[in-house]
């Protein structure tokens, strides 16, 4: 691509010029609306308009998804992980319906409002949060729209909602239309949201009729929507029309299909009594059938979603489908795949995950601590008004929420507690059983009653596959009481592509220094401090116990970086770093999780639990840094030495 | 050295423990005060009186030198070029005498206060500006101290000064007194400077004895001054038992000896003159006898420091030697390489020249162009306030100082205009006659008149050692006209300690990407964007002509680092930047150093003049990144690919 470069206003601008391919701009753009770049990051500023814009310019479809809040905090810990895993095929955005019954606006973990918020801040995904106005007043909503502005939410489906029980009362100062919900939020919000509105392929069931229901659709658009999202259909030639029709009449922003895969005969039926719709008679007579077989039904369905999507995909009309979920992952994931539109990019833009909040859209450094804990790290830095961009060194000194409540519901361990009892041990004997369980997480073998460790206070997933690189050097050390629980392999430059520790856009070169973790008991810690002695100045250490007592021979307390990437045409992107401060906040966490996940699980007072809060009354938290990155990682000699220094015959005395 | 941490106001500090070896810790901290190191810095940023601290706590004797104001325009471009040399032996600070005739406070480019502002924003050196307090008002003073703090200039050395003329005469409202001097600075101007103040070992000539003369420094140091710098002296142990007197009254701030060695008949005589000392009869015995032979006084004046300053170190209470250098070189340079403290550090803190004004102490990148030309771009940057530390990316939008008036003093050529006609040719006769120009100075081979091409408009030295590295290549292409003005090789993770590459503290890693930065006619460029579409995305590109057409294939006008480095317990430093905005800036300077340097120095309307006119008006500045540093620079292949392709045949028309 060749710009070329004009100065504007003083301020030198890029522009495309004609000799640019239009093959080649189009890949180029492609690339990066699928994975957001590190740096100062068009992609990851954009807005969702923008972000479609470059889609539908590039002619490169997507898929977005619609998810309801869930009634019970263990559904909510499950929508989060499926939010995870359906983040890793691509959406564009997914959207939360407003339950108006369920206390949508609150602070309660299953509210609309914080499963939007938990979607945006911890899993990094683009979200819109369905609002209605019936039944609501001005100031309610205003409310609403502010907090969710404070939540970093950028996007709100503007919908009337339907009223509470039969009849329809408008409610005293609030609105009657959807129409008045978007004038509402762009007068008393500017340009800060982006506004969706929803459409009715067949016509509202309440319009008075089809032609009525587009001019209402066209007030939405003309009073400041800036995309349209349909009702489900069972027709291709349905939404078709319907966009030729809405053209028409004027109305120019994106209009994508709401498609619904049908995943069974009751909620076919309840969907379609709530909507007002008709199925076709073509597909009752498939269904009625087979209605006592759900796998059948569903294998129809996702054909059904198929055959339709890839017309509208052909018809060129369409930019993006988007599918009502119900909250399960199977069906649309099928469809998606057949449509080749689900696409796992193993590419990171960072080697974390990065969180959508648009205060966080600089940020690109962090300590490295927090790399098993990321939910936590966010939740704790969620007040920062600014975010180190570049430099951590930059961010003098950084003010760590408390993080008092480990049941915070996205910090939730996935496993309930008799599970992490088969886990890590129904009855601790010694601390040699602890050993046992964080050797048995490395291996991922079973332990003696038959379960395999998955997950640790401080890992809530398996092992990476990048720490699989050391897995059998931590096992070694782990069984004897070198209690690991972060590290990284030296990495001397590999491909930006890597499938394992690759990171950021394509053509770049990543580069880590040796890291280790591990808690290690006091006699460990003076035999190591002596053997260290030999390691000056290449290994860098920080040594803490709970009281904060602090051993390091960091000079002057600087931040050390980790790991860094080196890319066409960029600075130098340096995401984690080792930071001595920080490091002092995060003790406190590591600590606590001794106690708060792991000791409670037992008895006050029953040895088991004892052994843990000895562990954690008289461990040290160590880490260490290999600086000579590009040679072979010598932290594992330094373990070595200390075990040597540890066996060895007591020197006699002179 | 382990360090303890502990919270001290809520924030952590690191504080030496009982554990640090003595001998470890001095040897660190001689590391650190001898080469300042990139990043925040603590030497870098600390004031004079603080690496004092630091060099007499870890047993490091320093030296420093005095220079007086040049009377001569190309006197002060003389000076400035020594202030360079004489700055690699490892000077802790130099001082500028003030010269009261000599309008001393003014903006002349012989002023004290201008020589002293550029010893430190040009040259990088820590600098002390003498100031005298007769015959002047105290609006005078405040006005001369709120320039140099403007200016950048931390240390005054406070003096009385001589009166003008036979008699005395207060001046009305001004001071009588150096120590109303110092009370004034420190009221004014409050802790911001450091103070030096002049002692006198054999009492001050005026003053009523020795006894009353310990008195009134006492009180100099009790107004707030910081160290004491002597008048000259002959024998040791005259400073020697003046030091003790110090201590014994209560002066505790550092004393250091103003050593003069002797370096001719005629300048003892005057300066003799001129302090009212005596030298003593053993010296006089020597000299009498030789004092038409300048070499033998010279060499006896460096026998005679040498050995007097030998007995001053050896006493353990001097902790750095003052030097009375007459501006010149030779004499005080053999000294202290007889004394071992003459040590021309290879190590570059960074790869490029740093300024010692306090606003750039964080200043730690800057874009690559003006690596040759690194006083034009402190002056253009003069203005700022802030300076990128860490990433470039974050001074938007970088606002560069115009430089119309190449002749200022301090960008002026070391070169007469003689030597420069001499060098790149009396009269020119083609485009490829400047061709030979550039490659003479590439090669450093004479031209046919048999001068050396030492210099050229864009590079006021000879080849940088690195640029030998590319020197084969570079001599061919500039041969057939990419008239190259800025190169460096890559380098994929050399020690920092490497005597061509390297940069920064010990124990580091330094990389850079391949650049070139050369000047062609139209249509090679042509041909070059042809070929560069076959190196996409690995190479990047800024083609522009005088008139500002820009040809880029960057993107988003990022900026693209090119030299970085790794180095332990440190977060990433990326020191050169190619920045596409800074540029466009460059290429003004660039393409008018043609015009201001070369073309003007033959008639108007000369064949030759017009020759380096139509360069100018019709050539294109190219730069070519590699962004693929661990491979073999390509950039030499994309220029044979340039000239294979202008070497074809023309292809057939179809």
């Amino acid at each position: 691509m060749v710009n070329q470069v004009q100065k504007v206003d003083g301020s030198w601008q890029s522009c495309k010029s004609d000799s640019s391919g239009a093959s080649n701009s189009g890949e180029s753009s492609r690339e990066s609306s699928r994975c957001s770049t590190p740096g100062p990051d068009a992609d990851r500023a954009d807005r969702l308009r923008e972000k479609m814009r470059r889609r539908i310019e590039s002619g490169d479809p997507w898929f977005s998804l619609e998810f309801f809040p869930p009634r019970t905090s263990s559904g909510a810990v499950n929508l989060i992980s499926r939010f995870d895993r359906m983040g890793f095929g691509g959406p564009l955005f997914i959207d939360i319906t407003w339950h108006p019954a369920g206390d949508p606006g609150s602070d309660k973990e299953t509210s609309s409002m914080m499963i939007a918020s938990t979607a945006v801040n911890y899993c990094g995904l683009e979200s819109i949060l369905h609002l209605t106005c019936c039944n609501q007043t001005k100031e309610n909503i205003t409310a609403h729209l502010s907090k969710a502005k404070r939540l970093g939410l950028k996007n709100i489906m503007a919908l009337r909602g339907d009223p509470l029980g039969d009849s329809w009362e408008e409610e005293e100062g609030g609105f009657s239309y959807a129409t008045d919900l978007v004038k509402h939020i762009r007068c008393e919000f500017d340009d800060y949201f982006d506004i969706c509105v929803a459409g009715y392929p067949t016509g509202h069931p309440e319009a008075d009729g089809y032609h009525a229901d587009l001019k209402h659709l066209k007030e939405k658009v003309d009073a400041g929507a800036d995309f349209v999202i349909t009702q489900l259909f069972f027709r291709a030639e349905t939404f078709l029309s319907f966009v030729k029709d809405c053209r028409a009449i004027g109305i120019t922003c994106p209009i994508l299909p709401g498609v619904f895969p049908i995943q069974g005969y009751q909620s076919l039926r309840q969907l379609v009594k709530l909507s007002k719709l008709e199925v076709p008679k073509e597909i009752m007579e498939v269904i009625e059938p087979i209605k006592d077989n759900d796998a059948a039904i569903r294998n129809y369905g996702i054909q059904q979603a198929v055959e339709m999507c890839k017309v509208l995909l052909d018809s060129g009309v369409v930019p993006g489908l988007h599918f009502f979920t119900l909250n399960r992952e199977v069906a649309t994931i099928q469809v998606l795949r057949q449509l080749g539109l689900w696409i796992e990019d193993p590419r990171r833009p960072l080697p974390w995950a990065i969180s959508a909040h648009p205060k966080r859209k600089v940020e690109d450094v962090r300590p490295i601590f927090w790399a098993s804990r990321p939910k936590s790290y966010i939740y704790r830095t969620q007040d920062w008004d600014e975010f180190p961009n570049g430099r951590w060194g930059n961010s003098s000194s950084p003010a760590f929420g408390e993080l008092n409540d480990y049941y915070l519901f996205y910090l939730k361990s996935k496993c309930s507690k008799d599970a992490l009892l088969q886990m890590w041990g129904e009855e601790l004997t010694s601390e040699e059983s602890v050993f046992e369980v964080f050797t048995n997480y490395i291996t991922a073998q079973a332990n003696l009653s038959g379960h395999k460790v998955m997950c640790l206070p401080w890992n809530d997933d398996p092992l990476a596959p990048e720490t699989n690189l050391l897995k059998d050097e931590l096992e070694k050390v782990n069984r004897r009481g070198i209690l690991t629980i972060n590290s990284q392999p030296n990495i001397n430059g590999k491909p930006s592509s890597d499938p394992i520790v690759g990171w950021g856009p394509p053509g770049g070169y990543v580069f880590q220094k040796a890291y280790l973790e591990f808690f290690t008991s006091s006699e460990n810690v003076t035999a190591l401090l002596k053997v260290l002695r030999k390691y000056e100045p290449r290994v860098n250490y920080h040594i803490v116990n709970v009281q904060g007592k602090n051993l390091t021979n960091a000079h002057d307390m600087q931040p050390n970086a980790v790991t860094w990437g080196i890319f066409p045409g960029r600075e130098i992107i340096q995401p984690t770093v080792v930071d001595p401060v920080s490091f002092m906040y995060w003790k406190d966490e590591a600590f606590a999780l001794w106690i708060e996940q792991w000791a409670k699980l037992y008895e006050e007072e029953s040895p088991s639990r004892m052994i843990i809060q000895y562990i954690h009354d008289n461990y040290y938290l160590v880490n260490l840094v290999d600086n000579d990155f590009p040679l072979d990682n010598c932290l594992w000699q330094v373990i070595d030495d200390m075990f040597d220094l540890l066996d060895a015959p007591p020197e006699p005395l002179q």
